[in-house]
């Protein structure tokens, strides 16, 4: 689950959302979205989590703002996130950052 | 759930993580991180959720990379992220983000 991103600087878009409670045709769009993402050039790797109350965060890198850019205008991600809008999402709030800095510990050095 | 941020920038600290399986104290001491965390000068606000599978993502947003640094060389902060390392966590990754631009639907808008 964890993304593998090269060092910083890099873009990272972080949305946060709350579910709606019908499915409604949400989960095989997003996991299409993710397909799609993955393919999409200047990708570098997304991390998602949804709780049982149906508030989620899922986090994809970019390796430039001109990669979110020709992402967020493909068409089939555009007609999803009007999908969203309308069916799926209760709730829901995007921020596109640039990550400048970044650390952590891998599970294979403990 | 859902933080209320002023109009960017600001800053965003991506913590994603995978939890060990047993509580060993976490509960107790994440709970108190976060009362501590919102009495920061410079604390904006805090979106948290974890998964079935004890995987989370907690992302906190603060006024600037000074903020950031203060809360990070808090004497009882730093005591508790030793323990995550060695206790409660098998993996984490820490991002630190400049949020440059931010949009949604709130729940009262549909």
């Amino acid at each position: 689950m964890f993304a593998q991103t090269p060092e910083p600087p890099y873009y990272a878009v972080i949305f946060t959302s709350q579910r709606e409670t019908a499915d409604d045709g949400y989960a095989d769009t997003a996991e299409r979205m993710v397909v799609l993402a993955r393919q999409q050039q200047g990708f570098l790797g997304m991390e998602s989590v949804r709780g049982a109350d149906g508030v989620g965060i899922t986090v994809s890198y970019w390796e430039s703002e001109d990669t979110i850019k020709a992402w967020r205008q493909h068409a089939e991600h555009s007609l999803a996130r009007e999908q969203g809008r309308k069916r799926w999402y209760e709730q829901f709030q995007v921020r596109v950052a640039k990550v400048e800095r970044a650390y952590g510990q891998a599970a294979t050095s403990q």
